[in-house]
């Protein structure tokens, strides 16, 4: 999710980003320049990450908008030429429309593939995850507004104009693609955001606009957007062409063709541990302790059932969820877990977890058949080793 | 999916299997009361798996329908006491319309479960599964026919009448559900099928009228079609009830609680090799033996990538895949893949096959995260040892 070609700290970078907004002291910076910061896991066990909180992954540096002079650009088959809409347009020509999606970086948990065979990337560890409400308007509502012919949705004709995907460009030069399918579907709740968590949307996270895909890799929800084109091709950015795509684990960094791969869109089901953390001993109370974390599935699945081990993956016991209030098809946001272990007499234990989705799709236990170079995709089951203090 | 208080052919049973059909030789009978048999793994190597060839898993006898006195029944709001339709009313005053659609048990693979830790059904092989062209009428045509108001489907708001669930039941006693959101999608493809790769349905896969969800296990679509009904509830039928359910590893028949436990409904990402099957040689030709197989993904999804192993798991390949020609999320038939796999000198191979789907779910590397005591939901990564012949 880096470009492999990115240099850390090269001369003269720094002017371009000189401009940076200030972080909070709580995010694990990985690099600077552009900004690639984890949150802190402990921040991750509340439903909403605040949006100070909230991990940042950016592939350039921030630009800096003035909202008055701000245009967001559509092109697309009916839509007039050099069409544009303010923010104030946006703001009051469109219905407001709010939905809660956690987002995802692809390389979320790269750290623990690393760890058994070296990887290409960032060292994300469990951090590259967060959740906010987002509040905009419905790329639906836009581009019909635009004067593109919403198609009928259960037609099996083509999308009028042959559209396939839906392009974004962002102000700082980021861009990405979604299936015009995904775009569409008057129940996949894309939005176009200005708003995080009730406050205008932060400059590390898009502002003055974020393109919002629930139940897709955070890779495609373009930030600072600029420019909306439908399309028959995927964007033709690096990001989109020669990223985020996964591999067969025997394929390396010369071998991969990337034409033949597909973009990531949906993730595959994901869970994590939140507490303990590496390192953090859990404190035995009335002869328990208490586990924490995270689950989600990709494309608006629901999380069915986590199951959490204290003794290596020998025996297994069903995590209390705590889901979010959506609607089948619709659960764009993470579901939150917990389980009492009993102590036993255990000195120590090795947690593991994985989850279940709706479609009963599951985790893999090992990094073995998912390993790709790029460390992309990481779901094995996670372990984690604790002592038990009382 | 058997009904766990069965028991094979009890004195008496006879009887009500008198009116069994005849059934192609080429299947391999698991039981006969009622018929479970699974196709030759051999005939799956074509797209379409011809009617006679196609596996059947019936849980209790084929009944006997005279298709001028059937009637469909059709319950819910806004529609009108005692509606029914004849086969008549279905095929003239409703569209005509096809879904290619494989159909696939919640126990395929289930022997090679059993063979890691005994579970509780038929030894189902890689053979419950099978591929076919379905035509009827859709269901949302059938539910607007009748005076159900069928929703704006991207509203947030609830279904009309608070529907949920719509519930089918067969002349035989079976039962079944599925979610309301499947059933009202315009692009869900929901059929009730009177033909099956252009002849009228065959006795054992419905006559004269089943139920056909595409991209859900093969026990939702409900034969011998009775009556439907919306419902704010799913089907109160044993097996949607108290069977096809997952649950996790460490929990034995006593302690799987199925108020607890979701309902099967899209099945995980699958695969399996048809060449070889076990105890078959490959033939070594120029150096290279062909590798053949199946992959399906749930809820139309497409499949990614198969990647094959020769060593056990060591090192891997793409196979070439041979997918559908189905628009992207309605993928509902099966991706055939094939593989050259290059001999050296190796005298035997322990073949290994897994499959991505398009959101990257994998399959789990072993049975041990997924091991149920019903033996369903079998996904792990199949092995298959070979020798090479010259
Ligand atoms: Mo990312
Ligand atoms: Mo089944």
């Amino acid at each position: 999710d880096q470009d492999p070609t990115y240099k850390e700290e090269p001369s003269g970078l720094e002017k371009l980003f000189a401009n940076e907004p200030e972080r909070d002291p709580s995010l694990k910076v990985l690099a600077k320049t552009p900004c690639n910061a984890e949150a802190d896991v402990k921040n991750l066990e509340t439903f909403i990450t605040p949006n100070e909180k909230f991990y940042v992954r950016n592939h350039l540096p921030v630009p800096v908008v003035d909202p008055e002079c701000y245009r967001l650009t559509v092109e697309g088959p009916g839509i007039p030429d050099d069409f544009e809409l303010s923010l104030d347009d946006l703001k009051q020509k469109l219905p407001k429309y709010s939905v809660t999606a956690t987002m995802q970086c692809a390389g979320n948990r790269r750290k623990e593939m690393h760890e058994k065979i070296p990887v290409k990337g960032l060292q994300w560890q469990s951090g590259a995850i967060s959740n906010a409400v987002w509040t905009g308007v419905r790329l639906r509502d836009v581009l019909e507004y635009a004067g593109y012919k919403m198609p009928d949705y259960g037609s099996e004709e083509k999308f009028p104009g042959d559209v396939e995907h839906v392009v974004f460009d962002g102000l700082e030069g980021y861009g990405a693609s979604i299936p015009a399918e995904k775009a569409f579907n008057p129940r996949g709740d894309v939005l176009l955001a200005y708003e995080m968590n009730g406050e205008p949307i932060p400059r590390d996270h898009g502002y003055p606009l974020r393109a919002v895909i629930p139940g897709v890799v955070a890779a495609r929800s373009v930030k600072w957007l600029s420019k909306i084109s439908l399309s028959e091709e995927e964007s033709q950015s690096h990001w989109q062409q020669r990223d985020y795509k996964g591999f067969n684990p025997s394929a390396d960094l010369a071998s991969s063709d990337y034409s033949k791969s597909q973009s990531i869109q949906e993730l595959p089901v994901q869970s994590s541990i939140t507490t303990p953390t590496i390192g953090e001993d859990l404190k035995a109370e009335n002869g328990f302790v208490t586990v924490k974390g995270y689950a989600i599935a990709g494309g608006g699945r629901a999380i069915n059932r986590v199951d959490i081990s204290s003794d290596g993956g020998k025996t297994w016991t069903d995590a209390t969820l705590h889901p979010p209030n959506q609607s089948r098809g619709r659960t764009w946001a993470w579901t939150q877990w917990e389980a009492k272990i009993p102590v036993n007499n255990c000195k120590e234990m090795e947690l593991v977890c994985k989850a279940v989705d709706e479609s009963y799709n599951t985790q893999p236990d090992s990094f073995d058949g998912i390993y790709n170079v790029r460390g992309v995709l990481v779901s094995a089951w996670q372990r984690i080793k604790t002592k038990i203090v009382n």
